[in-house]
């Protein structure tokens, strides 16, 4: 197989993304965490601007990576100053890092409107420039900024530039698409363009691979990354989770597996492939993100069923219904349970929590009908794994409670009319409740009623059970079933929580909120700390 | 500019996203926002199926659209029934749907394994569907079901099944990347073959189009639709923000961006494409999810810039920041969604009320700047036309409120663990409120607060206001907006109510969940008051 070089930037790139911002800590628990998954250069920041990217290339000259090159990020020589003389370009061979990439310019337009200075000085800098850090023995990538805008515009320029940074040596030429306009067939007659360029070129002191870096904003940057690999490139460059600026960059790990499992390219190898999920995961938790429930492959959707059909018809026929295995991206077939679904479906289920009702089918019925039947009353256990785990856990006869309640009262007050948003509303919920043969009665206080019953329980629970401490409700949905009954209606809320292991749903039913909210509230922290043994 | 003809599946196949439940009310509302954008067919659902279904091609019927042709969606006939007897198929006629999809297997595994028939019964069971639903006067669309996967395995047979529905007389052949694995050039080589086919045919009624189908599985579903509009595809389906089954559909609103702005191609026209940006909101509105921040074209974050971008440097060289006028899409560099479509529906609003906003345009700054200010606080009027024409109303000092209030308590009191579904729970509202230079002390009961508050609300009102004893509450959604903060997050409710004279929308915005009900429960009868000038 074809090898291409993987190029992560998530640590420079990626974090130029809304929301996301990276400790040192952060940035090295992500280096190393790629590293063990195979991507061969990580580019780590711009040693230029802050102190946190310097003491990043510090830490990894005294402890380095096992596979991965380290890069280092800044741009060509100023305008009129010698590149030798050039703070940022010194600044990149004091990081020590032993690959350099720099940024040029390859689009007419932007050196006169943006750079403001000639065509002839901007291929000055990059030349100048690269051949600077070769004479230091750096491997130098010249990244060709706006390319593909370039090459439409004034395309004899934009390759001047391009041959500029090969003549002087650069072992990579990638070329950028940066503000993410481009299409596939533009991605694939740009990296054809340049290929023939080096190709025909007798003047190399080496041929420079082609690598490419693409922006998601027409929808499109995976498929431009693959084009580009079709067309000739060796190296793509992304970020894990497609982080960075406005839409995004190139999702490597979409790349990757593509790449690999569909065009006969080698990345990282199966072997590797498998960790694709769960760096994601461990990629997003160190963002503070969850992994995008629909990113492809790795999402927890990527491979969820939905409907009895689907369920019953995937063990007979998989290739189709998933695209490739999940299991070789270390995903796995989660199966949605719907009203639809069948027997199928909730032995899955059951089995990927460690029971075996293969050997059960009196059981597998029976759970079936109690789902089937709260499903009729309003129920929906698509995102409720954890109380789908509940139910299972009490049917089979394998659940302790861990309380029981005796009552509950909630008061929500108000005064006067309220401006805009109001804030002045105060809750209050009193709970009795036993443990054992305690018994607790505990008052929690919130602006909202449910934030002031999630606060009671936790205080009498705490007491023995100090890990719902650990355990946070991240997402609150709520739904009217019955549209023509209005207030009074079934109403079915949602809550999606979280401990360090990973989150969780469960779902509550009731005509009344407050009580639908607390059902689903009592089974978060009931699954939680079922699933953790407490 | 030539055209192509968008489909759009999002009240089908999207509705197969997890989490995705669509009330039949929510489908005519998507498919008439649809209809207003331009949208070519709007697929409405399975009328086999379920009396939802069956319900919104009947209102359709009734009460038409006014550009959109409506497609209901079953499959070809079963194996071995001749198609003027298979129930599914005279299910479709009775729809009443001017345009029928049929899915079919193109695939000879499929047919073999998944179908258990032979390879022969396949192409008759297309051909006799297609033949029999022309023979009724239907535009007909044959949807070929793993086409690609089909391709590569038996390309001839794959083809067999394309040529068998053409000769048949079907309008379009539309190809399917079920399983969401194919890449741009399986895409293009798989239309060229089929447009080579139908070219060369002598023998066909007429010679249909092409359409397609992409799942994003592979992260390539905006890309693979392009690519078969390349080689030769004219109707292109999708999804409202690629809501769909696993990683999802083909974004439709992307794929219109990028047909339009990038290769010239007519879907809805300029002028309908900057309402690209509040379609999305709206769609994800009735679907109680956000528009994905980083959604192509339509995100929030899509034309934000981070850290030291300033405007005037977007000024001087928009090209560089971003790869289109954000303006196109009904987008900004910064932006509240509704922001644009605005100016526009305040004018008409205002215009209901006896108000010509148009000679005021200090007025319209006004209530816009009032607002975009209430949005940043979690308000969103996408859905609430009664609480925005509230806020006119006030801005333009024509408002006189019809009661003030001095204070409300809701009690909640529960107990004991309850079964399934929990129906013991009981709620008292205790309302205080001036009407005129009256005082009223109301108590309402309800099995849940909500409906205890509405409760006593009618009865406080009710003296002076009979007619609010017309109008009932029929959609109730919460969303809590944001997610890190749990159960104190700041909540957003909306209401839809309606009396004889139709429905509308209120909002409510508070960290408290009931607080906010109750602002948007008051904004529904002081806007159905208003609206019948009580």
């Amino acid at each position: 197989m074809k090898k291409i070089i993987t190029y992560d930037t998530t640590l420079r790139d990626g974090e130029q993304a809304e929301g996301v911002t990276l400790s040192l800590e952060d940035k090295l628990r992500i280096a190393r965490r790629l590293d063990e998954f195979g991507v061969d250069v990580i580019e780590g920041g711009f040693p230029a601007s802050n102190p946190k990217d310097i003491a990043f290339f510090r830490e990894l000259r005294e402890h380095p990576l096992s596979h991965a090159r380290v890069a280092a990020f800044g741009t060509t020589c100023k305008k009129d100053v010698d590149a030798s003389r050039d703070i940022g370009l010194n600044d990149l061979l004091n990081s020590g890092a032993p690959v350099v990439a720099i940024v040029g310019k390859a689009w007419d337009a932007q050196v006169e409107r943006a750079l403001q200075t000639t065509l002839a000085e901007n291929v000055r800098m990059i030349a100048d420039s690269v051949a600077y850090l070769k004479q230091h023995g750096r491997e130098v990538i010249f990244d060709a900024e706006h390319f593909f805008d370039g090459l439409k515009n004034n395309s004899t320029y934009a390759l001047e530039c391009i041959m500029a940074a090969a003549r002087a040596g650069a072992d990579s030429i990638d070329l950028c698409d940066t503000n993410g306009g481009a299409l596939p067939f533009d991605v694939e007659e740009g990296v054809l363009a340049v290929a023939r360029a080096l190709d025909e070129a007798r003047d190399l002191p080496t041929r420079p691979r082609i690598g490419i870096h693409c922006h998601n904003d027409s929808g499109c940057a995976v498929a431009n990354t693959l084009a580009a690999v079709r067309a000739g490139a060796t190296q793509v460059q992304g970020t894990v989770n497609g982080y960075g600026e406005r839409v995004g960059n190139a999702d490597l790990l979409t790349v990757i597996a593509d790449l690999e499992l569909k065009m006969g390219r080698l990345c990282v190898g199966f072997g590797k492939l498998k960790q694709l999920s769960s760096v994601a995961a461990y990629v997003a938790e160190v963002c503070n993100f969850s992994v995008w429930q629909h990113a492809p492959y790795v999402g927890s959707s990527a491979f969820a069923h939905k409907g009895g059909l689907h369920a019953s018809a995937i063990a007979r026929f998989p290739e189709a219904y998933d695209h490739v295995r999940p299991e070789a991206v270390g995903n796995s077939n989660r199966m949605v349970v719907s009203e639809l679904a069948g027997k199928a479906t909730i032995v899955a289920k059951a089995s990927l929590m460690g029971y075996d009702l293969e050997k059960h089918p009196d059981m597998i019925q029976l759970i079936l009908d109690q789902v089937k039947e709260r499903e009729s009353q309003g129920y929906s256990y698509e995102l409720a794994d954890g109380s789908l785990a509940l139910l299972i856990a009490r049917a089979l006869d394998l659940y302790e409670p861990y309380f029981t309640l005796e009552s509950f009262r909630v008061i929500v007050d108000d005064r006067e009319d309220t401006g805009a948003l109001a804030k002045d509303a105060q809750s209050e919920a009193t709970i009795k409740i036993n443990v054992g043969n305690r018994r607790f009665v505990a008052t929690g206080e919130g602006t909202g009623p449910i934030g002031a019953l999630d606060n009671a329980l936790h205080m009498a629970l705490g007491e023995f059970y100090p890990q719902v401490y650990d355990m946070e409700l991240i997402d609150f949905k709520v739904r009217l079933l019955d549209e023509s009954t209005g207030t009074d209606a079934i109403t079915r809320v949602s809550i999606t929580s979280r401990d360090e292991n990973g989150a969780w749903g469960t779902v509550g039913v009731s005509e009344n909120i407050i009580e639908a909210s607390w059902n689903a509230l009592v089974e978060s922290l009931e699954y939680g700390l079922m699933r953790i043994g407490a």
